[in-house]
């Protein structure tokens, strides 16, 4: 299992990537092979390529995101929520992260609904 | 797919349940073959009976919850974060609701490790 800190790094690179608008700290993060479901209920994104481009449009919305709570650990998950800004717009969202035992993303999935925009 | 309201709902019967110490309350959410893991990485509670013996010793504790965030609800889920209090003890916390069409919990997954006490 992976130990917490690792876990907290990557939530803290992930949101950073946003903050500086670089694609490749979010390829970083990611295996290989990961799935993208954001948001939940909706066709994952699956593979690096996949994941990218779905991260470059939402990057170059210039999409900002601020943690409003801990990040929670468990087993090789880590959970969060924030708040993404982007085109004007607010949305509540909860990730939820689970890594191999490289440390790497190999799931991605983003609970939000048209019910947390948020003025 | 559920309406959010169903999902909010379930979210704020299932906090009521904890205040009242109504275990009564926690099953009336749960399908009869849910499946509660918590913490996400332990061994799961399968089924009404395993489930309500579990929520009857956290009910038992005087474990109350409060709510820190939105309820995000994407697809047939809903999750939110929130601080249980417990036997002097905080624990910041992310649940996930997973939802049958009848508007049942088939599945919950708790969010949290020893890192996320707070004083």
């Amino acid at each position: 299992m992976l130990n917490d800190e690792t876990k907290i790094e990557a939530v803290s690179r992930y949101i950073e990537a946003f903050d500086k608008a670089d694609l490749s700290m979010i390829r970083a993060l990611y295996a290989e092979d990961a799935v993208v479901e954001d948001p939940v209920g909706s066709d994952p994104y699956r593979g690096m390529e996949a994941i990218c481009e779905f991260y470059e449009s939402g990057i170059s919305m210039g999409a900002k995101l601020k943690r409003t709570g801990a990040v929670r650990l468990a087993g090789n998950s880590a959970a969060f929520p924030f708040i993404v800004e982007a085109a004007g717009m607010k949305i509540e969202v909860i990730d939820v992260f689970e890594f191999n035992d490289a440390g790497k993303v190999v799931s991605m999935r983003a609970y939000w609904g048209a019910g947390n925009t948020i003025a």
